[in-house]
């Protein structure tokens, strides 16, 4: 029997991201899971207007999210509890910049993708930014025949409902693919 | 050592929906992954501008987000390589209306979210579609203590890089928690 729950946000579980941005000249990081994907290209970031980091992205125009797995699960919720007001998380990480070179990364995190913002949704406490994939950085290690291998990253799941991370769980079908079986059935 | 993929939008796993509208005064339901939140209330949606459902959530300015669990695999992948131009993908499922009334929900799916269009950004081949989830419905069975359970839900989580669905792992950690054990560390 389905239960009413009011209007509650269950898009859950997303993936938790390290948003970098320079703040000042200086390499920032917040924690982020408000995330979501615009396209092929594009992704957005939900982000409360009150952080220090918004500054960094609307200065630049340019931000990174960066990718981290489950071993570096207290260094990431650590960046979403303290402010950079009070605490330089760029010393927290070893940094890389690329293309941009105003959208700082972070080597430890398996994946890194540098972005350029390109559109903004305004919203009451949030500002969404949306940026383009610019050029995405990957270790070797995280690579099965070239393509990145999310057994092997070990993101780290969100879920708002209950405040807890998540492990990502195993393969087990191919997209565009298993739904083919119910054809003509 | 960072190996550069191009720009590879790597924002994965990410959560597999189904989304329901009424086209022409029909149900109808599209697979969507590419999903996003906006904030604690909204959630977006980024659909190519090719897709059936697109006119219904237009027309209506209402839709509805579905969270199949891993036993839907087939009829999830399968909502996602059919058209609805094709196939009457409203008879896939038991179908049920909230409040909108307009907004087609599925049943055997463990969550459903009904939202209002609010607002929408218009990229070259997509709508993205952002909605104010207004209510929400969960099986009881869903539940522990009241509180949506992941673990019991049992989300399809799709990544985009191998065209592949992943299962939900294990909760390993409090989030605004665990990052304190580094504080004055």
């Amino acid at each position: 029997m389905k239960i009413n729950l009011g209007a509650k946000n269950c898009l859950y579980p997303i993936l938790t991201t390290l948003v970098g941005a320079n703040v000042v000249g200086k390499p920032n990081y917040i924690t982020i899971a408000h995330v979501g994907i615009m396209n092929h290209q594009s992704i957005s970031l939900s982000m409360n207007k009150k952080h220090y980091t918004n500054a960094g992205i609307k200065e630049n125009g340019t931000f990174s999210v960066n990718i981290p797995s489950v071993e570096m699960v207290k260094k990431a919720d650590y960046c979403g509890i303290v402010s950079s007001k009070k605490v330089d998380k760029g010393k927290l990480f070893d940094n890389f910049y690329g293309k941009l070179k105003t959208a700082p990364m972070i080597k430890e995190c398996p994946i890194n993708m540098e972005c350029r913002l390109i559109q903004m949704v305004d919203l009451p406490q949030h500002d969404v930014f949306i940026g383009e994939v610019v050029e995405t950085y990957c270790d070797e290690q995280y690579l099965t025949e070239g393509v990145v291998d999310f057994s092997k990253v070990r993101p780290i799941l969100f879920v708002m409902n209950d405040k807890s991370y998540w492990k990502l769980g195993e393969q087990f079908a191919t997209a565009w693919n298993i739904g083919n079986e119910l054809k003509n059935s």
